[in-house]
């Protein structure tokens, strides 16, 4: 019993080391960039030592990565129609509510290509992953179009404050929203015929 | 006569001189970022000196903004359907030439608020000037939309390094072009009877 509570201790202590680890890392590396900020710094803002981060994280980058990685939509999954619903949901959270420490992450990830690398891998994750559920034989770039669709929006509205994008995310929604939608399906071509004939 | 070749001459030099500081600042600051460039470098790259990099830029911040600057798409202008056909000219064109000057200062802009209000700028310009000729009461948020979704194509393209994305232009701008035709269109709401019953 008592060995059961040290153990469940351990865990508990191990998951807020890293949760701080974490947290102290976004800030860092929003502040600072990548390449300024140091094992050593976040480990003194985390209250924690350089070994430990590097045995939980395992490098710079991979800390990097964890600390960029927008946090997963959760599962992504169903008919065209549920994915879009829940792509829809998901962008819907991201314009309403400023992403702070995913923002500053970013900001540091275009001025460092290996972590931007980092970054590729988890959005690639989610593209595949909706790639396999949609019809169609170019899926996998409609996925990715989705996924710069999401990015251009979240960056136009909270990095690069484009004029008229400061309104509650439904309004930008109404006209994104759609766009998901037909992403989603296979339908395009019949209602767009100006794909089989470019020079109309 | 030899005063009017003179004059010439000056103007010349002084447009070559331009370009070359612009070319050298775009290198360092995609090279180094924003904050460790500094006019000297760029002087000193470009076979110039600071006093008159200052001289015919301004400020850091203004040299920075110049480099960054993509290239205007030329004027967009014409019926919707006109607007929407140079504007999946010049996002193929983007997409198809990798753009590196302006992505290397698209890279410094994004850890630097003071550089990405001036990028801003220049965006801003272009989506107002678009938005003026569109139809709807949205237009200036669908031309904001429009901006995104060129910025997260060219991000994903060329930054992110998207799976799928390296096919040529053409297969992306199939499904990326349809968008641009819905955008400029304020027939959306009309064939998506989803927004006016968004919980359908």
């Amino acid at each position: 019993m008592r060995r059961l509570n040290l153990v469940t201790t351990r865990a508990e202590q191990r998951r807020q080391t890293e949760a701080r680890i974490l947290t102290a890392a976004r800030e860092l590396f929003g502040e600072h960039g990548f390449d300024r900020t140091t094992v050593r710094m976040v480990a003194t803002r985390a209250g924690s030592d350089p070994g430990l981060v590097m045995r939980y994280f395992g490098s710079k980058e991979k800390l990097f990565a964890q600390a960029a990685s927008i946090p997963p939509d959760g599962a992504i999954e169903g008919s065209p129609a549920e994915i879009a619903e829940q792509l829809i949901a998901a962008l819907t959270g991201k314009l309403a509510e400023e992403p702070a420490a995913a923002l500053a992450a970013l900001r540091a990830m275009f001025s460092h290509p290996e972590a931007a690398a980092e970054v590729r891998t988890a959005m690639t994750a989610q593209q595949r992953q909706i790639a396999e559920q949609l019809p169609g034989d170019d899926a996998l770039i409609r996925s990715g179009v989705l996924g710069a669709l999401t990015l251009g929006l979240v960056i136009s509205r909270h990095l690069v404050r484009l004029d008229g994008f400061d309104v509650p995310p439904d309004q930008l929604m109404a006209i994104a929203g759609p766009l998901i939608e037909e992403l989603v399906k296979d339908e395009r071509a019949a209602r767009h015929p100006s794909l089989a004939a470019p020079t109309r």
